[in-house]
């Protein structure tokens, strides 16, 4: 029983499973693979520190007074002159806003267009904090059945067939969070097909699409839009740091338009500080190479990681090969209950997150998900052998 | 017609009058005392990049790494010392919480708080900004009258008797956004009373009250709560700068738990890189001393704001008289038409915002809202005159 009277969209006590995973995973003594953190001992510190310099020498009084709901004009403009060139992405400044990080975006949009019952398709899994943004606004959820190649275009048609009234399709088309998985290009030709033929919206999720260290790029599902239906986003919490929540979203003028009213009264607009400080980041400094630093050292992690699974886990033990982005998928036969698996794993001092919560219908049993850009190559070998001893007495329970 | 299916919480097309007003007024030839923005020379820049340096000098990890949605500890340590010593609100870390300015504050307990077709009671007029947030989650209004000590109390238990489900009283108790007025202290006694009686809760909004140039300070009505009813916010938009949009709340300590998930879902966190550098700023400088110099500023301008008005304006015109913040406030008797009287003025280049947005009810005819703080003294005496000129035709007319 609460103290006061909260509205409907306020989730009811004790629904946060995650943020008591991720509590529970914090006890430092546990080797954690639950978090999605980017490792921080690659932030340019010294080259952001000379860019917010320059911002305060050149134009401290923009950077600190109130600025444009839309975003500063120069960063729009850098992000629309990178997301032409890397995912041939058209546009023009009209299509671009920046808003609080990606986050924001996920929030602006389900207030766009989410109406209470209405019905948002995701993957299954899919990404758990789109699932509460969406839920806040009152979101009902049909899953889009994947597989290795991402989400499945015949279980799309035949969902938005089930689904008429469907206002939005939601995925993470590179290095899905939480499978590592990544749609094929035919598929994401498709998906702007259906997106155009059954009227409906997709909002491509994009926040893992540089970091890839295997394999070719493929371009956004967004790239494939003749009509409008995409709604493109992304941020520079991957490639740069995400303290200073910055995202974007590229989409059709009319609805940047209505988005940019709801970001008005969301918080006005993102810092100005952080947001001319990145323009003049990527103006003076080269992101693709730093992009590759990243990369280059998350593709040593996940391939250790690769590696400590085929050493340590039980036989039959499934996962996925990401080409890129910050998680790996696993399958573990035979085990019904992974939320007991995740408090059995805590006793080896070892912690994931659980699969159940990504799946806006029934979870897949003995499934969860590895992060591996977060941790030093020591502990990623000495957590999946922690973690591999925790699987075997699970599975001959 | 629009091209997609927006959400009902999205604003039907040429409702954004007052994006209209500030867009008309931001022609350079045109003196405009429309907007509400702080004056920018007195921006503490070079302290502010000091501050910005000793971050990234000593823990830059943190400032660009994800964070917690409540905020930086050391950030609502400070504000938890600041509130008690100015405001003498009592309370702990767990009752503060940092949001991406206070616009976020509105947003969250908007979204926390406000079914469709719940009832928030409001000042006559208001923040118009807080109408559009509380609107966009459904919400229905009743006015309280104000007079010039403030929302009334016999009116506010009137309209809490006529709407036993209201779930929200808004009130700016500090040189009031749009009129400048500030709620006695026998009144915020009252309130708080009131709250408790009527299970209540008050949103108290003090973006303004450190900015005083005359009068003495009132505590806040949240210094009067013994039952967690008034949720008390603020921000450093108007002592420090609105660029890096930095907002707080301090609450009940169950309704910041609330906020706190909400938050998650809308922003993850604010810029975490702004939040410790406000926080070193805070540390390093005597802000009591800066806000002194913003005040003295203001104070002047609204000095020549006064001479103005009773030098140029038509006989009979009413204005208030604030003791401190941003704004005043004028009705001119005989004007029906206060958008009509807004049009004739841009042709004396000149603008306001009319005071029609800022009801939720009926509006008074011939009202508008003057702002002072973001003009210097010369465009002050010749707007007004010019201004001046405009009444007289339009009480002659």
């Amino acid at each position: 029983m609460t103290k006061f009277k909260y509205s409907k969209r306020v989730p009811a006590e004790g629904t946060d499973t995650v943020g008591a995973i991720l509590k529970a995973a914090a006890d430092p003594k546990i080797i954690s693979f639950a978090g999605g953190l980017p490792a921080p001992e690659l932030f340019p510190v010294e080259k952001m520190k000379a860019a917010v310099d320059k911002v305060f020498e050149t134009h401290p009084t923009e950077a600190m007074q109130y600025g444009a709901a839309k975003g500063v004009t120069v960063l729009r403009q850098a992000i629309l002159d990178r997301v032409s060139k890397k995912e041939g992405v058209k546009g023009t400044l009209d299509n671009v806003m920046v808003t609080t990080g990606s986050e924001q975006v996920l929030d602006l949009v389900g207030k766009a267009f989410v109406d209470p019952g209405d019905t948002v398709l995701v993957e299954q899994p899919t990404y758990l904090c789109a699932l509460d943004v969406f839920k806040s606004y009152g979101a009902k959820f049909a899953g889009v059945e994947m597989d290795e190649k991402g989400m499945r275009m015949d279980s799309l048609e035949e969902q938005l067939k089930a689904h008429p009234e469907a206002k939005l399709v939601y995925t993470v088309a590179n290095f899905q969070n939480p499978t590592g998985r990544t749609m094929v290009v035919e598929r994401r030709k498709k998906m702007a097909e259906l997106a155009a033929k059954y009227d409906v919206l997709v909002l491509e999720d994009n926040p893992y699409g540089e970091i890839r260290f295997e394999g070719e790029h493929v371009p956004a599902v967004k790239s494939f839009d003749e009509t409008g239906h995409v709604i493109y986003m992304s941020t520079f919490s991957k490639t740069l740091a995400p303290g200073f929540r910055l995202g974007w979203l590229v989409a059709d003028e009319e609805i940047v338009t209505k988005l940019t009213v709801l970001k008005q009264s969301a918080d006005l607009h993102s810092d100005n500080l952080a947001q001319f400080a990145v323009a003049q980041f990527l103006e003076d400094n080269d992101l693709d190479e730093h992009v590759k630093k990243i990369s280059d050292l998350y593709g040593k992690r996940k391939q250790l990681m690769v590696e400590g699974i085929e050493e340590y886990f039980p036989a039959g033990v499934k996962y996925t090969h990401p080409e890129g982005g910050m998680f790996l998928w696993v399958e573990v036969p035979g085990v019904d209950d992974t939320v007991e698996l995740f408090k059995d794993s805590l006793k080896h001092n070892v912690a994931f997150v659980p699969g159940d919560p990504f799946y806006a219908g029934k979870p897949k049993p003995g499934a969860f998900r590895l992060n591996y850009s977060n941790m030093d190559e020591e502990s990623i070998k000495v957590g999946l052998k922690q973690l591999g001893e925790a699987l075997h007495e699970a599975v001959n329970k």
